[in-house]
């Protein structure tokens, strides 16, 4: 979909990454291997933020949070399908992710918090503004915060 | 966007996937970095082929290629969003990929092929069944071919 020509700028990359309702996260597995999930999100400057959808319980084994913890290095793309060809683009983020709000461990080790750090507020609000059903119901699981480093995308259309 | 929980059995994911218009592929960087790109595709049982749309000049220095030549391991998600988060759902094939009907090295090496194989048209009208517009102009470049060797999916909804 696109021989890579025709690049976006990061401003137009990064803007058109925004209107997406869904991206996909790439997070690299243990094995070397990609683990791609959808995700929803919220975007903040160069600041990607994700919701877990998970119980605690759940969430300890999640596979996006245990390849994060162990390389933050992930990629999110965006991109807008239809079948007229001309009018087709993508918007890719390169970047470092952190979880932020996760439940302390359970032997009382230090770096934990307790559930709920208050930089959460923002986030939760730039993401309970774009998707009505985290404003009935704001996500159980912890955020991820992506820095993105780079921004590049693409986009059809005769030049 | 999903707890992983609710798994999808192989059968259902690969119907599920085979639906969708467009698919994400990710392929691992020479940094260990995952890279990723739209692609749309054709689905033969537990093959996947994906078309590069792209002159053979810039396809021979086309990411996704140098990523396969040097890792052969795939991983494509396909999935589906709508405002109604209990009709979520998406699909992801991991797998390995390999390269055909590649134009012939320039130095004369052997391995290369004349342009384009015999087996390549099986797959070609599997995708233009699926896209009017490789129905008009079929693709510049070569075919990926994935077999995959896991299916994975889930699906929202209420129990």
């Amino acid at each position: 979909m696109g021989p890579e020509e025709l690049k976006l700028t990061a401003d137009e990359a990064r803007r058109r990454f925004g209107t997406a309702a869904v991206a996909r996260l790439a997070t690299i597995g243990p094995d070397g291997r990609p683990h791609l999930v959808p995700v929803t999100f919220a975007l903040d400057g160069d600041r990607i933020y994700t919701a877990v959808d998970a119980k605690p319980k759940t969430t300890a084994n999640l596979r996006r949070l245990r390849n994060i913890d162990a390389d933050p290095r992930v990629t999110l793309l965006a991109d807008h399908y239809e079948d007229d060809w001309d009018r087709l683009w993508w918007a890719r983020a390169d970047g470092r992710a952190a979880i932020l709000g996760r439940p302390a461990p359970p032997a009382g080790r230090p770096g934990g918090t307790d559930g709920r750090e208050a930089d959460l507020a923002g986030p939760l609000a730039l993401l309970a503004a774009r998707y009505p059903r985290y404003r009935a119901a704001p996500p159980a699981g912890p955020l991820i915060r992506i820095q993105v480093e780079r921004w590049t995308g693409w986009a059809a259309g005769r030049p």
